[in-house]
C-alpha cells in the first residue's frame, strides 16, 4: 500500500508556498489526461522508449531469470559490472530487501585501487560476473569486463565461460555477438527500455534473484503503479505527484530533495537522482526550442541528514521541494532499554526505535512546514517487495508525466555524448584524432 | 600537494558565466584580507567555535588516542554510535584510507532493522563501542547507546565497561559524568569545535586509529592548509576557492556540486555536504537581518555520475558550480587487457584504468565548460593522508571564509532546534506536553 501525504503542501498550512491540490487537479485535469493518454498511446512504439510500462507483465522472462539462478547455486559472490542505470536499481533494491546468501558487488567506476582490492578478495571458482551494458560500448563497464574476463581465464582456463552472464540488447552492440560466439548465457535489455527504467528487466532482476528478493511481488507492485497511472486524475497518483513537482517548480523550487526515513532505502535516492535528473534535464524541448529544463534532485536520508542538510532546508533559500518516504510499520522493532545513570534520557526508556524514527520524520516535516518549506511524503505501509516495486514504478511514471508537462523527451540523454567523444579522443581511439588535436590546442590532454 | 585548476572558470573559455580570478582577487583583496584577519583574530575566543584551526597542532591528544588503540589490540569490530558530524568525517577518511584490520560500523540512524542486523552479526567479546555525542543529548545516538550498552552487559556482565569508549564534551552534558561514574575511558570534543569541524579531534581520530590511517600525516596536511589560510590572498588557496563560490553565487549558481573522481572518496561529498549546508544555510545574518543564505551542495562521484547526473549538469538550468576532485597519480594501477573477439574496444587494450579515469574526468569537465557550465578542480597529487587532511582542512577554511563574506555565523545550527523539540513532544518527553497538544491540534501525532 502506497499513499501520498500532502498535508505539508496545503496553503492553509504553509501559505503562499503551498498549493491546493484538489483545486489544482481540477484546473489541470485536461492537461494531465492528455499526458496520461499520450503516454499510454505511444507505449507500443519502440522509438518512444516506453517499454518499462509492460516489462512487469513479462513473467516469462522472470521465470527464465529464476531458473538461471536455481541452476547456479554454486555462486557465492556476484559481481555486477554496470554503471548508472545498469547498477542503481539493483543496488537500491538489494540494500532494502536483499538477504543473501550471495554477496553482491557493484563495479560502477574505473578507479584501479578498489577494483584491485575486489579482485584480490574474490575466489574465482565461486564468483559469477554479470556484465550489463545495453549498447556494449560503455567504456567503464567494458574496461572492467576485459579485466574480469582475463582474471577468470587466468584462474579457471576455458571454464571461465561458466562464470560470465551477459545482459545486453537482443540484437545491437558488440556484447550480443560476443556472447553468441563464446556460448555465454545472455539476457535481454528490451530495446524500448532505457537504463534508468530497467530495474524490472534482467538488468535488475538477475542480480536480485541471487539475493532472495521476492521478484514476483516486486513486479506485482509495479503493475499496481501502472493501474494507478491509468486512472482518472482524481485517483491517478503519479499524475498527482507529477503535478506537485510541476506547480512547485513554477513557484521557483528548483531543487528536489528526496529523503527516505530509512537506512535500508539508502540507495533509493541515488536511483531516483538518475531517473529524475537524466530524464528531465534537457536543453531542447520537443519543438526544438532551447529550454534548459530540469530541477536538481538531491539525496538525503532521514534521520541522518537532519544532522547535515536540514539546517539548510529549513533556514536557507526557499528553492526546495522536499519529498519524504515514510514507513508506517517496521518489519521488526527493537525496544530502547532503560539504563541506570542515564535517567535524563527517560523519555526514550521503553519506547521503540521505530517510534523514534517515526516521531523524527513527522517532527522534521512539520518543522519545515512551519518555515514555509513545502514538503510531502510517500507513505509506505511497510518496506517489502510489493510496496517498493510500486514506489519505483510510481516514480518512473511521475518522471514520464513531468516529461509530458514540460514537453521534453524524458527518455534520451543527448548531453552525455560530447563527454564520451572527448574521452575517446583523450584515450587515442581511432577516428578521434582531429578531436584530440582540438583538445590539445585548448590545453586539455 | 593540493592545487586549484581554475581553467574551466576562465571567462575566455566559458564566457559570461566565467570569472577572471586574478582580477577578482585584486578587486576583493581588502575584503578577503579582512575575512582572514577576522578569523585568525577570533580564534582564541571559545564562543567563536574556531577551535578546529588549532586541533591539528594538538599532538598530545593524538598520542593519547594512539596509546588507547595500542592498548586495545583485541578489538575486531568497532561500532561508532554517532550521527552527522560525529560520523561523517571518520566515514569519509576510512573509505579513502582505512586498511583494517578492525571493521568499522557506523550507527547513524534509528531504523530498527539495520541495528538488529548489526547486533546479530557482532561478537560482543570482540566489539568496542565508541559513543560520540558532544552534548550527550543527541536522541538517535543515545537511543543506540542504550541498546548497545544493554547488549554488552547481557553478554559480558560487568566486563561491558572495557567495551565502551566515550567521546564527548570535557565538562558539559550527561555523558561526561556518566563516564566518570562508570569508570569508562573518555576522550574530549574540544568545547570550541563543532561537529562538522571535528574530524581531526578524537571524534575522527579515535575510530581512524583502529583502521591504520596515518594520523600524523593527516594532521600535518591540515596544518599545511592552515599555512595557506594565513597567506596573502595571492597564495591563500581557501580565500581563493571561497571567492570562486562567492562570485558564482552572485551569478545565480545556487547549487554546488561536489564530485570527486574516486570511489575511495565516495563519502567525502557527504562530509562536505554537511559542512557546507549546515554552515552556510542561515535565515539571519550577524546583524539580525533576514537573509536566507546558502547554496545547496550536491553529492556526485566520477565517473559513476556521468551516467546519472551529468546530463542535467550539462543541459539543465545554468544554476550550478561544479567542484571536481581529481587525482594526479594512482596509488596502484591496473592494465586493461586485450581480449580476442572484443577488438571494437581496442582503444582500451593496454591502457590503464587510471588513464581511463583521468581521461573521463578531463573530458567531462571540458564538455561542461563547452556548455558554459562553470567548474573547477582540486587536484591532489595522490590520495594519501597528508593530501586528504589538507583538502578537508582547506574545505573547512573555505566554509569559514564564505561565512565571513556572507556575514553569517557559519558555526551554529539554529534551524534544527524546532525539529528536536517536536520530536521530544511526539515522544512524550516531560516538559513538552503543551507542544504535544499544539501538534495534535494541527494533526501531527
Amino acid at each position: 500500500m502506497l499513499r501520498l501525504d500532502l498535508s505539508n503542501l496545503d496553503s492553509r498550512r504553509i501559505g503562499s508556498q503551498g498549493i491546493d491540490l484538489e483545486q489544482a487537479l481540477r484546473a489541470h485535469k485536461k492537461r494531465l489526461e492528455a499526458a496520461r493518454d499520450a503516454l499510454w498511446g505511444r507505449k507500443g512504439d519502440p522509438a518512444e522508449f516506453l517499454g518499462w510500462i509492460d516489462v512487469p507483465e513479462d513473467t516469462q522472462t522472470l521465470r527464465k531469470v529464476l531458473r538461471y539462478r536455481e541452476a547456479n547455486a554454486w555462486v557465492e559472490d556476484l559481481v555486477v559490472l554496470g554503471i548508472g542505470g545498469s547498477a542503481l536499481g539493483a543496488q537500491a533494491v538489494n540494500a532494502a530487501l536483499g538477504k543473501g546468501p550471495v554477496r553482491l558487488h557493484f563495479v560502477d567506476n574505473v578507479e584501479p585501487e578498489p577494483i584491485l582490492e575486489l579482485l584480490r578478495s574474490l575466489e574465482p571458482r565461486k564468483t559469477l560476473v554479470n556484465v550489463i551494458s545495453k549498447s556494449g560500448s560503455t567504456a567503464e563497464t567494458m574496461a572492467a569486463f576485459l579485466a574480469f574476463r582475463r582474471w577468470l581465464e587466468e584462474a579457471l582456463g576455458q571454464d571461465w565461460k561458466r562464470h560470465v552472464v551477459v545482459t545486453t540488447d537482443p540484437a545491437r552492440g558488440i556484447l550480443r555477438p560476443y556472447a553468441q560466439a563464446e556460448g555465454l548465457p545472455a539476457f535481454e535489455v528490451p530495446p524500448a527500455v532505457g537504463g534508468r527504467f530497467s530495474v524490472t528487466c534482467p538488468v535488475g532482476t538477475l542480480p536480485l534473484a541471487f539475493v532472495g528478493v521476492d521478484l514476483e511481488a516486486l513486479l506485482a507492485g509495479c503493475r499496481k503503479a501502472n493501474e494507478t497511472a491509468q486512472a482518472q486524475v482524481e485517483a491517478n497518483l503519479p499524475a498527482q505527484s507529477a503535478l506537485v513537482h510541476h506547480l512547485l517548480s513554477q513557484k521557483g523550487k528548483s531543487v528536489n530533495v528526496f529523503m527516505p526515513y530509512s537506512t535500508r532505502l539508502r540507495y533509493l535516492p541515488d536511483w531516483f537522482v538518475q531517473l529524475h535528473d537524466e530524464s528531465l534535464g534537457k536543453a531542447i524541448d520537443r519543438e526544438g526550442k532551447v529550454v534548459h529544463t530540469g530541477t536538481t534532485a538531491v539525496r538525503a536520508i532521514g534521520t541522518t541528514d537532519q544532522h547535515a542538510q536540514v539546517q539548510l532546508f529549513r533556514e536557507g533559500p526557499h528553492d526546495k521541494l522536499i519529498t519524504f518516504v515514510r514507513l508506517e510499520k517496521p518489519t521488526e522493532d527493537l525496544k530502547i532499554p532503560a539504563v541506570a545513570g542515564l535517567e535524563a534520557l527517560d523519555y526514550l526508556f521503553g519506547r521503540s526505535f521505530f517510534e523514534l524514527l517515526d516521531a523524527e520524520a513527522k517532527a522534521t516535516a512539520h518543522a519545515l512546514a512551519k518555515a514555509h518549506q513545502p514538503n510531502f511524503a510517500f507513505v509506505l505501509e511497510r518496506l517489502d517487495a510489493y510496496t517498493l516495486g510500486w514506489l519505483m514504478q510510481h516514480l518512473m511514471w511521475q518522471t514520464a508525466f513531468l516529461g509530458e508537462l514540460w514537453n521534453i523527451n524524458a527518455f534520451d540523454q543527448p548531453g552525455v555524448e560530447l563527454g564520451k567523444e572527448y574521452t575517446y579522443a583523450l584515450m587515442g581511439r581511432r577516428g578521434y584524432e582531429k578531436l584530440a588535436a582540438e583538445l590539445k590546442a585548448e590545453g586539455v590532454e
